[in-house]
């Protein structure tokens, strides 16, 4: 039996501005490869709680390449009705569990992988996502970091419908679907972390930029880049503050390639209309410092950007997202427009 | 001479959306009273360094009533060239000028004050805004609170041409013009707190998107309300990084408005699309917990949410706005669609 | 009737090493006025609960003068039982009274108070102390800037008995009798800040170091200084963890002195052992920081130490003391050993 | 060759306190094993970077056994003279050498590993301790997570010549010898983490306090508890504030014991005087929550004390120690006197 499938045939880019992305123009493949694979649960087989070096891979792909994988919700669907108690269902760390490690052929310290989400597509006939709330988990209550005396919030569970044009989440309120990728990174050189933490290293950003139609850079550290992917909300607000987004499980696919030699210390994000810079980091203010100091040294190394300038420009055009503040690390993207770009280069 | 001339005709409100809002609802003077005053600089006289109980009002106006508002620059026009250090030509804490204060007639401890901003015009003939770079002031720099041992960066001063459309930040670059007003606040109750500083008065929030056509609700503290207003900035990045907007003179014309008996812990605001709850507080999770925490409030008070619901909703549609993480206390907003809480009602 | 009773006799130091301290050698009168003055609750009258320049004088003193200060307790009193409920008791911001302002002939800004406590002596025949829980105050529950949604903590208060040798916690728990003054500051130069809140004009900083024997050293911002004091504990944990110490009204005795042209930040503390730079910030470790940073600074400027030398050397024998993390802002004193000052100085 | 020599004579307690200590009170052993071992650097071979699940073990011991450990240096002995650039010489993340895993027989998650350390000797014939600045390292600089613009700090090299009573600092400043391991930690369940990292596992806590005549209270997480120990300091301030205390390569010998189904979530720490909960997280008031809540646990479960009472309590009598506020997290103990303890159970 064939594990790995693979096929020979790529569509061209679905997102027409791909091909002027920076993923396009400097990659090894040019974000045109030749192969599509399929990360099934059963090639999946054991999904991982931790990015690191010491997980065996389960599949190896050229830069260029198509992966479509199945990803599972962040509880691994044991959260199955209203009625679930989450503290009984959910078994720490265990939890938000990731495809990967995929090897990419090439990739070496100091390189960056270039992920660009082409789609997500929710599995199963009747798709359901997931919101819960969790004892000391989340923004607005005390938490195992900061602790208090306080009696915990109560568990409520969410189980919500969803397409992928909505999200109904109550018999009055339907959301735009709108999906992104929670978790995404390439292993750290020597650390295996937890896959609800985010760092350098990428993680559990829970960035509602990340979807659809992006490119997110990930400095690779350990030979084969080793990435990890998982974590789909079909919706999320900023910050998550309640602590889910409404997890779902998904097919995603995505196209993996290979910047040689651009050393990043952090992820970087290229949709069509803006590049930007995150950082994971507490208290929230340090993750925005790194995504802005991040997002400088990208204008001056590969725009032109004089430094203080682009410190100056950005303290007017600059733009902040929030993705998450109450995972371990929080994470803050500071973006720019490519307008704002562009101009400066003419 | 009359140094505080009032006009009776009040034009309509020149954003539609005003008249469903919550100030046309609840106010007094439903937002249209029957006065327009001028604060001039004349009438001004000295600025304000600090909000608080203990300066002489420079006017009274009634609920609903317009003021024409001749608010200074940041720097009180002190930084004319490129060529000024900020150091030599700025002198702590005499910073941040503030009209007022503005007595409203009947406002006292537990009602709010509304304030529609109608317009933002610059002033002068050939208007110029000002940014800065100021030492151990910023983000990406130690700071007087967060104490470092680096060398300082250097001062920068950049002046810059702008008119009602764009802001001519460089040859190149140019910025639209999005004006909004940085400090905005009712006096506390007891303490005086400088111009820099914002706080659960309101104070030097730095939201970008308080500017016209916008309604900012203000917690009232003290007899008449006490309003003050100043530093004007013509465009403004999220999270103001450098720690300066292109800051400028304007004439700022803003409608006031008093609802009483509505107590609020902290400001709010209303545009044609969103609510949204206001915190400023160090580090920057807190100012996103109180915002998020006032927002859920008010849709349980005042818009038939259940608090637990409201929470888990704003984790999947929640909307984050930074102010600034530059001042003494950062400012947040977290803000919920008008569709989604519409949406709710039926 | 004269409210202001002043004596002529002043006594020695009753603590030896005052005799070679920074407030012997560098003020106005070496520590040795000439006049002993009584600010009994009589004279103070209205207790201040914000410290800043819009109050009126309650006494004027000349430098080396000594004043015997009748506080109240941070509540004023308010909480006379054990089934008293706070909420009903406090009002919110009328909390913490202090005792000033106290003007000091010819200080001027740029100059250092030094406040050297004599002596703390319970009030009352039988004097109590009180502690107790308030809701949404202390370091182990959500506040009102560290918002959540949980139930507030219960409301308890305990009153307790104490002397000058012990304070009786409970039936089986002595705890000796370390009093010291929670809130102490000259005037901030334009704001007038509520009594709760430390900063770098001193105020709030519950440092259970500032007890008798002690010099704290205050920044001068206002002509006469404007010398405020309160807050009274008979003994205090490092941080105050659940908000409230054992809170009681003193007859505390000071000395206050003048350094000219001795122009600091920040608050700084000498005792027989050490030297302290006081931080207070958000989060914790911006007031550390500040600490740290005022301490090089004191070893540099007066001591003769290499900057780098400082910072690395007190790398290893820097002594950090909490003051509070449950006000608006955390306190946090660095200090070194003069015997380490003295060594260098060899 | 017998690479791990164990002799069979154990010593008593060189610290009388032990002999009452929870760990003789409710180890396995008693804290009395029968063998020694010698993890020498040619028995550890390869030292670790990180504390995880995936490295082999080095040793096997039963509860009770001692164990003489060679300590490297934080760098590895990399930085031999004064003249040396630390960022020339130390290679990023290979930081702070770990001797570990040691494999605790019957050790399970669930449970608690007791280390009590014994002595700790300087090791060469000359001994060198060895202090310096690192670039974007310590607490008064921007780093890697508080990110700025400024320009680093100077790098500077201290080599230190110490012996078992003093720290030669300067000609002119000695200070005393006073020891502790930086880093101790069983192994996370799945997370593999970096040495320079402290959590909830332990790590590099940089605590003072933890020297010779200290126990420390472990949470078991994998089978055999799987323990690292390295980072010796000679000595250190609160804080580490320069980021580097005086490192130095040592022979450090331990008892380790185990205590069945003792489930702590974060390390303890008993001393001849006191029992301390320890936190390490950002921002510093998150450290010092976690710490102070985990004293508060362990007094109500081990100590009869009513939860109220003892966070009223600990206000008036808690001890805060800093370890480090310069690591990824940092370090916070909060401790209460055994005399108050034991005077509650009287």
């Amino acid at each position: 039996m064939n594990n790995n499938p693979t096929t020979r045939v790529i569509t061209p880019f679905p997102h027409d501005w791909i091909a002027g992305s920076l993923l396009a123009r400097r990659s090894v493949a040019g974000g045109a490869g030749t192969h599509t694979h399929h990360l099934s649960e059963e090639v999946q087989g054991t999904y991982h709680y931790t990015m690191g070096p010491y997980s065996d891979p389960v599949l190896h792909v050229k830069p260029g390449d198509r992966i479509v994988v199945e990803t599972r919700d962040a509880f691994e669907g044991a959260i199955q009705s209203e009625s679930d108690k989450p503290k009984d269902k959910l078994r720490m760390p265990f939890l938000n569990p990731q495809n990967g490690p995929i090897m990419v052929e090439g990739a070496e310290k100091g390189d960056a992988l270039a992920v660009y989400i082409e789609s997500m597509v929710p599995r199963g006939e009747n798709p359901l996502g997931t919101c819960c709330m969790i004892e000391e988990f989340g923004a607005l209550t005390g938490t195992a970091y900061t602790a208090t005396l306080n009696d915990p919030l109560p568990e409520i569970v969410r189980k919500i419908h969803l397409d992928e044009s909505h999200v109904y989440w109550s018999d009055r309120i339907t959301l735009p679907y709108k999906p992104h990728i929670g978790t995404l990174s390439c292993s750290p050189e020597i650390d295996s972390i937890n896959s609800l933490t985010p760092d350098n290293h990428g993680g559990n950003m829970d960035l509602p930029d990340m979807g659809p139609g992006t490119v997110t850079y990930l400095p690779v550290r350990s030979p084969g880049a080793r990435l990890f992917i998982g974590d789909a909300h079909a919706c999320q607000g900023d910050g998550e503050v309640c602590g889910v987004a409404v997890e779902f499980p998904t097919t995603t696919t995505i196209r993996v390639d290979l910047i040689k030699g651009w050393t990043i210390d952090w992820p970087r994000m290229e949709t069509s209309e803006l590049i930007m810079g995150i950082g994971s980091a507490r208290p929230l203010e340090d993750a925005t410092r790194i995504a802005y100091r991040e997002l400088i040294r990208w204008m001056v190394a590969d725009y032109g950007f004089e430094k203080w300038d682009a410190y100056m420009l950005l303290s007017q055009c600059g733009i902040v997202r929030l993705g998450n503040f109450v995972d371990p690390k929080y994470t803050v993207g500071a973006a720019v427009r490519k307008r704002v770009i562009a101009e400066h280069a003419n």
